[in-house]
């Protein structure tokens, strides 16, 4: 039994579901709240789970109930555990081309534009909605233009070819926060491209945000 | 031959330089300035080779000169492509921790404190020095918790039991970074004990930035 702390809305979350999907692994959800309660991954008991205080979070019921934070640590876990269905092309070349476009997706794009740094910038520091806005735009043009670039190889497919893996399961849950935050997606015709193969997967379209138990 | 393009300050490289290190690997290194010239990652000549104008690259001659890009990636290729002396633990659950404190490191503490973000804080959104250097140790602090938390099941050893890996060349370099922010590290005894161990082995100490041959 595999359980996914996680919230509708956390795009790092809609990663591990994607990948749960297309594995065709069986879950149960447990939602923690991002913003109520001042935000419940931050509750004791939430911290004792996992004290990064982050989602997701993953527990693996039948590998003695172990707990795995961080989304790509769980990607990379139910490719090693359940390897029916990879996530991840078999050549180390193509194997590390996919993770260092998820990475830049991972590491030097959704970070900068989290929820927890968003709060800081117009908490803390003091910034405008307007200047707060423009702080988005910025990290997720420069990101989404490296990506644009780096999916040259994947033109008219997937990143295993015929299917989707690690790579959709990173893209596609930001391109679904770019077009909350209304950006215009014009400049990226590949990424376009495949996110709209994806959406046509039932993997992805019962992973998205708005059919989540827990969405509002 | 491996080419590691790299600044001798920039942290993700410092990773990747201790991961060389510690499997024996033979490197050239081409020193990328990240601030002279405006930054030379952001040149034609980089950005052909890097779209995401960050650092570090790895460039395999041996494997068709392929380029891989993120510090992570390229950890991961080296440890499938040179499976002698392994970064990862070979249990998958272990494996799992290992990249989830990794990741944490690398996803969410030391992106919100990268050289590029400090730029747009005090630059485009003219926050003051004392308000940058609150936001540093925020994340520091925040991640370092976390960190310290995680590290209990490898007390007193290292991530593989008696030998460091992925885990040690991402918590070195940003133990580092900390120390160079003049960070008060009394709270995390674990993090000080694991980089001590780590900090007398030659793979660190040669991978250690003021050794480097574009230290200035």
């Amino acid at each position: 039994m595999l359980t996914l702390y996680g919230y509708w809305r956390s795009s790092a979350a809609y990663r591990v579901r994607i990948a749960l999907n297309l594995k065709g692994l069986a879950y149960e959800q447990v939602p923690v709240h991002l913003v109520k309660d001042g935000g419940q991954q931050h509750s004791a008991a939430y911290k004792a789970l996992n004290p990064q205080e982050l989602l997701p979070l993953l527990a693996d019921e039948g590998h003695g109930g172990v707990k795995i934070a961080q989304s790509l640590a769980i990607l990379e876990y139910l490719d090693e555990v359940f390897p029916e269905t990879p996530l991840l092309p078999r050549d180390p070349l193509r194997r590390a081309q996919v993770r260092a476009l998820a990475l830049h997706i991972a590491c030097d794009l959704h970070p900068l534009n989290n929820l927890r740094v968003l709060q800081y910038l117009t908490g803390e520091l003091g910034v405008s909605d307007a200047a707060k806005d423009a702080w988005y735009q910025h990290w997720l043009h420069n990101g989404l233009a490296a990506v644009e670039a780096g999916l040259a190889p994947f033109e008219g497919g997937f990143s295993l070819g015929e299917q989707p893996g690690y790579l959709e399961a990173c893209l596609v849950p930001q391109l679904y926060n770019a077009r909350r935050f209304n950006c215009d997606l014009d400049a990226y015709p590949r990424i376009l491209a495949m996110t709209a193969r994806c959406e046509t997967l039932q993997a992805f379209a019962q992973a998205a945000p708005e059919v989540q138990p827990d969405a509002v």
